[in-house]
């Protein structure tokens, strides 16, 4: 058997240019340059309104050129959540990185030396006394000097500090490190849940922001604007009020990093949107889902039932099913490409009933105008999910017409 | 920003020799040879022992080595499930392709074509008159000849005929295409629940071997030996026996196509084995687990609760949530390799309880002896949502020495 590497990847175009509806193998997923620029641009004003630097968190996407349009926007770094993504991003120019996780593991290490001798600006965090002990030691074989913040976590949450009198204990144990440098705090309110959330996450605000004044306060900290920082896509405003609250722009280096913005979804996300807006009335914009997948209806066996040509492989299905949004007929997918956007129709009442690795069965009104080979473009509750199924994720614009192809690095 | 080709992928070593815990950066997720090859040779003797042709289902692994390695062992072709997974398949040396799904959309019947000019041996399944005309139209367009099956399906089943009389209308409509030639039947028993499954499998068997047989001797498929196939890795058995027992072996081509027995698993399809063991006493040996991943203990934060650097991105977690087998100490991977097995203790009494996208959460004694750097090796029920995750997979032995890297084309 031979070898090569002139292998279509799945979801690209056969040709250029190229048309999404007529020149792709579907299934292919596409991303809204419209919406997307929206994005990218409503955050970083969001964060800039609320003196708050943004590192959006690149494991959503993990999509270089991506990363690119966020820094340019105005990103401060790249939040990420592994040594490998965090070299990947590197070798992608991605120049400062915040991992919101423990660093473990020699492999994993040896890897983020390589990348902070070649310049990288790296921070994790650490919530354990062995993992002190075992940076330390790495890191002072190295000669480099490792940049950590303290994890802050709740009972019955993910990883971090439960109390204050851990804290203690873990700077008292960094600061035996001569090549360690403690110089925040981080935290993820998003394992907060039940009861009042939202007055939760608010207290749990206020824990990040005195326990990082109570070190700074204490000289114990190695930075000049110590790091504070916090926030997925669900509550990011209640961490910048937080932050806001306690006038931390001038003296600290506040920063968010929700991920999912970056596309926004059709359900989760739009649910959480319309939250930030209930809780900021004056607030102006939203962010507007960017991210689709297109797929064939592959049989119609039975009335009522439409069976596409999509599954768990190609997109995300929690936490809820993928959600079709427009069908465009198979004769508007046969033409040549054109330069008006295609006439679609409103498909969002049909639900998707079940999925599995490579099929998606959608339960349709007996008399719906349906064909095998009508295409379906399907929106996502939840985006991180869908993006780690692709390789390469088109670019397009209103006309479906392809602007560029996005390469992941998961 | 610059980009480079020159970036580690996820799961593979740091330099070569390497072994898994000491050379690579985990998550990484590791087939071992011992049961792969065991596995290889299982398969291969059941499906010879019945008589039949053995196609396995390449979608669970997209993994070109293993395909080579399928074949090798006498495999008659590969089953895939997309006309972008047939061409990478081709593309890497497989010329005999089983499209067990609907070909629909002209870019994908164009990457067909191609594959077929090239010298691909390729058949597909067909279950709509629209599609027919399509492909006709297509494929006459183009010169060619396109071989297919025909797909029975079950009522409120997925794709494929429901009925005789639909049957008899598809057979119609592609005796009217001379660029379709009609040579076999496909179904896929999986979609049978509720009740008396078996019972309802063997009928499947019955209904396909029956339908094979009239179309036969009603003069109306194009091949010597027609193809009748089905099978996932549940019931195979079920599907090998009624084909057997039909003595199709002299006059069809009688195909089985499970895809997960390559690496089997640790619970869905365990349990699946010992079923068919029950209805075949005498049936020698058993499939065994090949596919573990192995992550890092990242955090101690409570007694009783670990978290471990492995998550959606990197496990399956469907229809089980990853299951912990073995925790090697980290005392045990910080060394250089070493040619003996290295210890590890059962751990296959803890549970997962929780996964997010980066993160497993684990329930422990709270007297576990466990420290933060600790490797566990997980296995997972049901194999498929495993191998999308990784582009690269590491072939490895007993010792865990990494004997070769598999990349994966999803």
């Amino acid at each position: 058997m031979s070898s090569t590497a002139n292998v279509p990847e799945k979801g690209t175009p056969l040709s250029t240019p190229a048309n999404l509806l007529t020149d792709v193998p579907l299934p292919a997923a596409a991303i809204f340059e419209a919406p997307l620029a929206h994005n990218l641009a409503w955050m970083q004003r969001f964060a800039d309104d609320h003196g708050a630097k943004l590192a959006p968190h690149g494991k959503t996407t993990m999509a270089p050129k991506l990363f690119k349009r966020q820094i340019e926007a105005g990103a401060w770094g790249i939040t990420l959540a592994t040594a490998v993504q965090t070299v990947a991003a590197h070798a992608h120019g991605v120049d400062r990185v915040l991992m919101v996780n423990q660093l473990v593991g020699r492999p994993n290490m040896a890897l983020i030396a390589d990348a902070i001798a070649a310049g990288l600006e790296y921070y994790c965090v650490i919530d354990g006394i062995e993992n002190v002990r075992d940076l330390g030691a790495f890191f002072a074989a190295r000669g480099l000097t490792l940049h950590v913040l303290i994890e802050l976590g709740i009972d019955g949450g993910r990883c971090g500090c439960r109390t204050a009198s851990q804290v203690d204990a873990l700077v008292a144990a960094i600061a035996e490190q001569p090549a360690l440098a403690l110089v925040g705090i981080e935290g993820y309110e998003g394992m907060i849940g039940g009861g009042d959330e939202v007055a939760a996450v608010r207290a749990y605000g206020e824990r990040l922001v005195d326990t990082v004044r109570t070190l700074q306060a204490s000289g114990l900290l190695k930075r000049q604007a110590p790091i504070v920082t916090a926030s997925g896509s669900k509550w990011f405003d209640l961490i910048a009020e937080a932050f806001d609250l306690a006038e931390l722009r001038e003296h600290y280096t506040p920063v968010l990093r929700p991920g999912c913005y970056v596309v926004h979804d059709h359900k989760l996300y739009a649910g959480a949107m319309d939250q930030i807006k209930a809780r900021d009335p004056n607030l102006e914009g939203a962010l507007q889902p960017a991210l689709e997948v297109f797929a064939h209806v592959q049989s119609l066996p039975e009335p009522g039932l439409a069976i596409i040509a999509l599954g768990k492989r190609d997109i995300g299905h929690e936490p809820d099913l993928p959600l079709p949004l427009r069908l465009y007929p198979a004769s508007a997918t046969s033409g040549a490409a054109s330069s008006a956007p295609v006439a679609a129709v409103d498909v969002s009442a049909w639900r998707t009933t079940h999925i599995m690795d490579q099929h998606v069965f959608l339960q349709i009104p007996e008399n719906a105008e349906i064909a095998v080979g009508d295409v379906i473009a399907f929106g996502t509750s939840h985006p991180c999910l869908t993006f780690d199924k692709w390789r390469r994720m088109l670019l397009v614009d209103d006309t479906l017409d392809v602007r560029d192809v996005l390469e992941t690095h998961f």
